[in-house]
């Protein structure tokens, strides 16, 4: 087959493709240039076309006519646990275990440092000291940041250790463990249940970041028994630049989870305005301060897009758009580029997110590739070293794009044309 | 003179104020329903009217079309520094110490953290241990609570005293002291320059909590020689519901700044994704998640209403206000009455923040006498045990809504007449 033949084979099966996608009319739910291949929604998720008008009336009507009335009138204090609901189902937790506001960092430190007193506590009186906190090597660095200050402040010693070998590392000292399900950098998924067995095993407390797989998979927090998680929505969420991050605490852990931000939000009575605190029940011990009611109205309103999706129809496609991406790599670079790319992302199903990221040999050139891949229209990132990341958001990708990108791909670093 | 008399006379008094007074053209520049009198801009600032128009810009431009890409076009990333910047001069601070981002709670922590651990190092060596965190007894429950597990994270021992008592209190062994500048319930105003440098020659590291005096009055951080201070700028600042909080550290301290809370965005070079930690300088340093845009977006127009504003003359209509409004409440009620109220507010304008705490005897009849206030459109708040709280923003505030105000009051509690 000709190169040329090849490249219409590519276009048609992707218009087949998208003939045959059962999620192909969510596209219509978003604002999308067409002009554009937009591959970041693995950082930035695109704007839900819903969202405008509600924010501009949560501004009009609920803060400037309704003003203080609001926190009750439009159930602003209520938002935090409310929109925590929305998200809950997505990540397979059942009522009243995720609750939303701060950044991922911030929640980072919450959930770790509860996860370490969870950890002390039922190890009290027992010889262990639990003096220890395991952290995924190649944790997205936010991550690391606030787990060592997490030990500092607990008195762990913090040891980085790479996700797979977590179920050897673990042990009687071991008070938490900080694992990404996604890893931000090659799209690896990390075996959540096993990891969450083994940690569970070993009497330590497992927190999980799921920045990189909300909305893109299905996480199943309730069914594999997580203890913490934590995790953002302005990516695959589609929440808006900085939306607030949530914080997911399991049921039976909440009578015991202490948090070192035990702001007025999180008190059993805040209007009570008492100096001696005491926590709330549930998902609401885990807010702080007076929430942000303007960015958590925006993700309330992106999130109105999941109605009657299923997460698991979106990994389908996920995985589909994936797959059909590498293909289309293959077919349109390798001998003859001026710039050779291999796949850091597994192949395999059960150890891929929803993501291709591409290292460049040279990798110096990665960062001018990327720079004309978006140029020229089609919008992915670059991190250092040398790699490209592509990100595929079922809810409004169409393998038309996919097909679109890899082509331009070829183009830029130069094909096997 | 008969009632009615007085009456008209508050009411000549008020409108002649207003037309005295040079800050009377921004009301201009806020939404306001004439039908309302809102006294509770100490709670949540009135909406400034051009913030509706940039918020949907913010999402609709930056968000929805250039995406990703508005990090660095739109100066997405550099927003928690310049919206500081803006904030500066309205708390006396020089160029790069203020920084915005995540709820004062949040901030209290990063600062009381911090402080603790200046003192420390300060005090590396010597006999005294500076172990003991001192707290304004009467605080906002918010920052009582995050002052506890400040404590308890560094092994501080807490211990809350009166505002006035700290030169007393503060002593070789306290590390911080945490103080409100404005009480939040009474509107005392705390005497800060005096209170700092009791602080500081006792050797410990002063944080205020500036939320209900920011915007309303000078505060002097830089001429008064605070070290950290935190406040809110939902309040007299208008940035919104829940709109992020800001954090000063003093120039000279910003080196030995070592946060709780060091996430990525206080990364020397968040985007070389380095796993080991590497403090930004600056205010930067007090940065940690990834900014919430929208929020931050719409405080930065919110600030625009201060162009040639100079808070000294904005300090003297507040008094002006409070004093007009003490006195057309003296006029309006008192003997008679079924309800009496009481100011729980200084009297001399140096201990008088720019509300007005009003004490109910019986204490019980408060909430329904400021729920028949806001039915008659007088809109402040209410405090337990008994207290109304109405708050005074010079900014939009007329002389005739405060009399307005006192008049509605005197007939809800059955005035003299």
């Amino acid at each position: 087959m000709s190169d040329l033949a090849a490249d219409a084979a590519q276009d048609q099966v992707a218009a087949s493709l998208d003939a045959a996608d059962p999620l192909a009319p969510l596209r219509e739910l978003f604002v999308l240039d067409d002009g554009t291949v937009y591959l970041d929604g693995n950082s930035l998720g695109a704007l839900p076309a819903r969202v405008p008008k509600r924010l501009a009336e949560v501004v009009s009507r609920e803060w400037g006519q309704l003003g203080i009335r609001s926190w009750t009138e439009s159930g602003w204090w209520e938002m935090p646990q409310r929109v925590g609901e929305l998200i809950a189902p997505l990540v397979g937790a059942g009522p009243g275990q995720v609750v939303v506001g701060d950044s991922t960092s911030v929640n980072v430190l919450k959930a770790v440092v509860g996860a370490v007193r969870i950890a002390r506590e039922r190890a009290a009186g027992r010889p262990s000291g639990r003096d220890e906190l395991l952290l995924d090597e190649a944790t997205f660095p936010t991550d690391g940041y606030i787990a060592e200050s997490a030990a500092r402040l607990t008195g762990c010693a913090l040891r980085p250790v790479a996700a797979a070998r977590v179920p050897e590392a673990v042990g009687p000292r071991t008070a938490a463990v900080l694992l990404n399900h996604v890893d931000y950098r090659t799209g690896t998924l990390n075996d959540l249940p096993a990891l969450t067995a083994a940690v569970r095993e070993a009497g330590a407390v497992g927190v999980w970041d799921l920045c990189h797989s909300a909305g893109a998979l299905p996480v199943g927090l309730d069914a594999h028994g997580v203890d913490l998680a934590v995790g953002c929505t302005y990516k695959f969420l589609n929440g808006g630049p900085g939306s607030p991050a949530f914080l997911y605490v399991r049921s039976a852990l909440q009578e015991r989870f202490d948090s070192p931000l035990p702001g007025w939000a999180s008190h059993a009575d805040p209007f009570a305005m008492d100096p001696a605190y005491a926590p709330a029940a549930g998902a609401a011990r885990g807010r702080v301060g007076t929430p942000d009611i303007l960015s958590m109205a925006a993700l309330e309103e992106a999130l109105t897009v999941w109605d009657g999706v299923r997460i698991e129809d979106v990994r389908a496609k996920s995985l589909a758009l994936t797959d059909f991406f590498l293909r289309c790599v293959a077919a349109y670079t390798g001998a003859g580029a001026e710039v050779a790319v291999r796949s850091l992302t597994p192949a395999e199903h059960a150890r891929r997110g929803s993501q291709v990221a591409l290292l460049c040999d040279p990798a110096e050139r990665a960062e001018g590739v990327m720079a004309e891949l978006i140029g020229r229209g089609v919008v992915g990132d670059f991190r250092r070293p040398g790699v490209l990341r592509f990100g595929f958001t079922p809810l409004y990708t169409a393998f038309q794009d996919v097909e679109r990108a890899a082509r331009v791909l070829g183009e830029v670093i130069g094909g096997p044309r």
